[in-house]
């Protein structure tokens, strides 16, 4: 069983997500967003990181999955989103947990099957994955999908080293 | 009396520097760098995390002084160093020291006295202010250089606010 803590950071709005993962099952387990306020920006990211150790004392996740920014817009607006990624990761890594990183692609091509796919396509794939009964708030729902996201790659990974083992078995046969 | 840590922050190396500020005097504690390795990006935050947490127990600062980066290179540059920056405001935040920030600019202008001064500049300044036997490596000297620009900055401001009551009390007489 693995807890997976998926993390979409920005510099306003960071939102989290945690799944149980069982075998191929995933389970619901917490989701929301930490709210920034308009202080100034080293008290936004002490939040970041006090809300991020607060969750992970909650749930007790064993990996932490966010996603990785990739964007050619500003350098300015590219500064203060790796700040607020750095106070999360940092959160992450000073509890011991495992961090692995995904790009807004491979989060959407995990979750709806396409790299594509826009904001209420992801919340509603969300929602139909996790049996939830109504949808997710979009920056929650980001950061279930980053988790789900980890599962199944895990999982894919996990599926093809079975295929190769099985190769292998069906050669030495 | 201030205890001052400066700090330069870099996604390889980050200076710190610590000085002791008494009235108009500044006196060195500490300087060096922290090593942030070959490892992945995380765990580059985690030292830099806790190589600052460490410094802060060490030296028991009152104040935290960071460069502000202010660079329009490329984005990708930008989201390094905003991590980097993250992670060592946060390691401040998290000891609850008031957080400042400086220009590069203003930092050499409280320095040198100019500007565009250059590395070498600020390197042989920093030794004469601070009375030192040699000159500190590049990066320890740009942090002891952030801290002493905190000094000043806050100082200037003292005089003139001692200025402006003279001024007020001329007035009233």
């Amino acid at each position: 069983m693995n807890i997976i803590l998926g993390i979409d950071p920005g510099s306003r709005l960071t939102g989290y997500g945690v799944v149980r993962q069982q075998g191929g099952q995933f389970h619901y387990v917490a989701s929301g967003c930490i709210r920034l306020g308009t202080d100034d920006f080293p008290e936004r990211l002490l939040r970041i990181f006090n809300g991020i150790s607060e969750i992970i004392a909650q749930t007790q996740p064993t990996i932490f999955a966010i996603e990785q920014v990739f964007m050619a817009r500003n350098p300015d607006s590219a500064l203060k989103l790796g700040q607020a990624r750095g106070a999360a990761i940092v959160a992450a890594k000073n509890a011991g947990l495992e961090v692995h990183e995904y790009s807004a692609r491979q989060v959407k091509q995990a979750v709806v099957g396409s790299g594509a796919a826009d904001k209420a396509q992801v919340q509603h794939m969300i929602r139909h994955l996790l049996k939830l009964s109504a949808s997710p708030q979009a920056d929650a729902a980001d950061a279930l999908a980053v988790a789900l996201c980890h599962g199944h790659t895990q999982q894919s990974l996990i599926a093809m080293a079975g295929q190769a083992r099985k190769t292998v078995r069906g050669r030495l046969r």
